[in-house]
């Protein structure tokens, strides 16, 4: 942290802020300048807040100088962070897919689209068994009778499952069934959520929130990681932005950003952030030529008449075909 | 809900729209337009998800008509929805204002805060016990301890409380202590505290989240009403845009946009907006010059040593003169 | 830390600079420009003094590269830039309001207008000659036509004009008429038209674009004044966001941050940023309370067949209203 | 054109808004819903303005149903437009690729870059004589003399040139050497440009605007359109989010939009977008794997050295290598 002084700031103000850095436990380090005075704060085990120092008088602004994350950060662990889940690595350079749709409907529908996408060539299955709804009135999924779908997913294609939890108190039966336990994009700073999840023995999936900096989104995962769970996914899956053209903008950016920044794996979800079919297979080459970790789409035997987000779903041929040639254009990348 | 068909859409495919609706129990009603047709869907009880049509053969919009929401919306309910917590009423005319630090630090500075905002008009007393905050490493709030230290406040200066509740779990304590319940910006959409909101006797506060759309927003307030509880106060505090000159854009033209759309009152808390005291000041005498039903402001007895937030806080002579200033405006407002 | 070479400098005095400022341990990198040189100094850690470089042999001024802007920055000048036109003055702690159509489209419908907003207690009058509009098959405006009627109204009202200019080529006949050239948001960075209003003898109204950052804004303004013209009023007149309740969003922490920043007066447009009547009005009172340096309004005679605008134009009932509470609101804050 | 009427709007309200309609020479068609009612607005022949019925009394929301463009869309132009500048043909299939530094620096510069992308595959050069900078102090390209630059790159290489065009008075000698010219994003709604650009025997590469939707970007190919000009190559180059990783945020999905909406080719630029190299690479792969009907790249033969936008260049071996595997990506794609 590097504070700048004002022009006319005399010593006396100097030393005010020097106090007020050292009554807080750091270390002051006035740097004179051409025409203004900076002092720099030395010593900080954690990052320091810039509001305890920006209003005070003869501040004129606060610079942050290193990143306020620490676990989740590549300065402090060098190689990639490997999250292995059956067949699947997320992080070695390969660029295993998740697919499935948006909500489980019934076990008939999971155990269809699941033989589908595995023989596609999917390594994870993925269905909502607590969906997150804008509207109260919106189906809001077959929770506990979901899992149990999910379950006989996994039993009968050795699959293995990716569902939302949405809230501490049903961590514990999400958990049980799920093999990486996803958080949604509107919960990513729900903060009991994270540190619940950084006790649990399954990876987690920690999808970006609608707005997020690059910043907090990391800052999401160090909650997780501070409490002990190392094994975490990071998805991309499109930003609010003033577009209407698709339902959010898939910031694809973001994927060498974070692995500049940090040591975990990332991952593509083009379906939410397109919202319509078309735009999905489109952006999924664009995801796969980008070098992403591994990709989420969905997928349902019957669009038309999917309970939710049915227009943004594939339809199992489109998926095979779509695969296909994700493979094929992620080999020319790895050969890079 | 209007669906509109390509122009090269035959009789054939408008029929096998209309049959799409009529099966999920709607009426159908083709509108031919000048070189298209048009269907519009009728006698729907609860809004109709646009994706189950979006992707039909032939399809060529789906433009939604009705609103999604029913409770909150000015429509079911004509006359203004009043809140009332001890002497004040949000949604009446009047503007009772909230002041508070933005967390409680420790009784003597909770306690010299209270005396000082109330004897310059504040109406309740805010100040956070349960801290969001975006890294694991800030300081996250007294929780039980600082709950004790506004009870006291409360006793002591008979100011009612407002105060943040994070999580179910931690629900009912907050609970027992608030009598105005805060849902923050990043919960917004944390739709299992909503509906624990919605059961709740206490008023709930609903801030709106980081990048909410104003349906997304009435539909968060849906989900507490629909719950049976009707006590809710909007809290506009700022959204997040490409500006760098404010921590986040104010959005006041949403306050009479809201007022438009819904009878619950709308309030607004200028300080996590601007993040600068300068611009707090200000910004507070445009909201009460737009009608806001209600303010909610910051205020630190010693802002230089706030735990959080210090340099968006008022001094308390600061504050002193503002509430006086935005009463005489409010006044004028009132005469309009 | 850039310096400015006078125009006449030679190649002998640009290389003793370059070595002046290298003997002090930096990188000088000449950079030719249209018609003088500048010399950037680089690889400083620190703030560079201007002092060792001001009185040099053909150095006409040295930049402080903090702020990339000079003449328009608060540290330039200490003092509130005053523009006065007709009896109105902007950036004296008045409120001086511009009201008038979107669109001139008939001597009759201006000289009803402008009489009425005179006595309402406008202070000029504004309507467009010249319409920016997206579709090239919506009404452009009257152009040569439409400035003959505005020097109509001026000549029976009294009235000074504002008028948008859209090109380089219609400067001069807009020019003659207007007495407060308006350069529209979507030509806030057409340098070619910037650079000839800094030629100009009239005001400068420039418009925020679309999506300028403060920063931003303040250089288009650097482009006018670097040309010789000094008198700029600057206006807020909403950005683009995800926001989809009003056309674009008021950014009024702008109006605050700019004073801070800039000796300029700033004003607002509450028209064109909501988009619907009963927003223009309340966001009217919230920048009147802001202290805003003046206000520009659009007023129909008959909003109801406006060539262009119309849901945003109050009445003139509707304004003489407005006008008379945006004062009142004012008087409060200048006692402030 | 759709009119919402309010629900309480009766019989007489109803016809007022019909007869307002036939008044401007258009049908009005009442269309009665489930619990209120809407008035289609028929055989208009251009776009009708939502601002004539908006602020109606009854009138509840106006909702545009055509698109306002014509001559640019899909509907009315079924087959992709091909726009061939020496060897490459935009729009085909193919992506050609455009190569060159930011600023024409000097002729050395150009021709030593030219060579080196030519050999790398290269289809036309690219590099700005006129500059567009936010600072009226930066270095703002060597105008005249970078032209005679570019004419001598054509002459040794024989490859097409690209380059800018910032104003109508500069235009005639902008294409007497450019063989595609470029209208950048802060120009995309200088409308007297546009007609000038329409007016060109030239091809025009329209580059997206800042914060443009697609449908204003489209109107403004619409302008060149309307005015005669029919090789127009549209240019995704990012867009202004809340996000701080990247310069803009590259919006691919926007490519497979615009070919839903319009025979128009067009190509991506992600240099400008990404704003670092390593982003560059990365997103130039991502566009190639979209079907991006060509691409732009920054290239510089020193970067380091660059008079502007050095940081998102690719040295000339990296070119070489990018433009290798963009092209084994495409052709994968192309098989799809």
């Amino acid at each position: 942290m590097l504070i700048v002084m004002k022009k006319d700031a005399n010593e006396e103000k100097i030393q005010s802020i020097v106090t007020a850095i050292e009554k807080r436990g750091y270390t002051a380090r006035p740097i004179p300048g051409g025409n203004r005075v900076s002092i720099g704060i030395l010593n900080n085990k954690n990052s320091v807040d810039a509001a305890h120092f920006l209003g005070l008088n003869g501040v004129k602004e606060v610079i942050p100088v290193t990143k306020p994350y620490k676990l989740v950060s590549r300065e402090f662990k060098q190689e990639n962070t490997h999250v292995k889940i059956g067949d699947a690595v997320f992080g070695d350079g390969t660029m295993p897919v998740i697919a499935g749709p948006c909500a489980v409907e019934s076990e008939t529908q999971v155990l269809s689209i699941a033989k589908s996408v595995k023989e596609a060539g999917a390594k994870l299955f993925r269905g909502g068994a607590f969906k997150p709804r804008t509207s109260p009135y919106s189906f809001q999924g077959l929770r506990k009778k979901g899992l149990e779908h999910l379950a006989k997913v996994k039993q009968e294609t050795g699959l293995p499952i990716v569902t939302e939890v949405m809230d501490v108190q049903n961590f514990d039966q999400v958990e049980e069934v799920a093999d990486l336990v996803q958080i949604g994009t509107r919960n990513m700073q729900n903060f009991s959520l994270l540190r619940r999840a950084g006790k649990s023995k399954k990876p987690i999936l920690l999808k970006r929130g609608m707005s997020a900096m690059l910043q907090e989104w990391l800052m999401a995962a160090e909650y997780i990681m501070e409490k002990g769970n190392n094994n975490i996914i990071l998805c991309e899956r499109g930003v609010r932005t003033f577009v209407r053209h698709s339902r959010n903008t898939l910031d694809l950016s973001v994927v060498p950003a974070v692995k500049k920044e940090s040591h975990l794996p990332i991952i593509v979800d083009p379906s939410h952030a397109a919202g319509v079919r078309d735009q999905v297979i489109s952006l999924s080459y664009a995801a796969a030529a980008l070098g992403s970790d591994g990709m989420m789409i969905e997928v349902h035997n019957n669009p038309d008449e999917a309970m939710s987000d049915g227009a943004q779903s594939l339809y199992p041929d489109q998926f095979t075909k779509v695969i296909k040639t994700m493979n094929a254009i992620h080999a020319i990348i790895l050969k890079d």
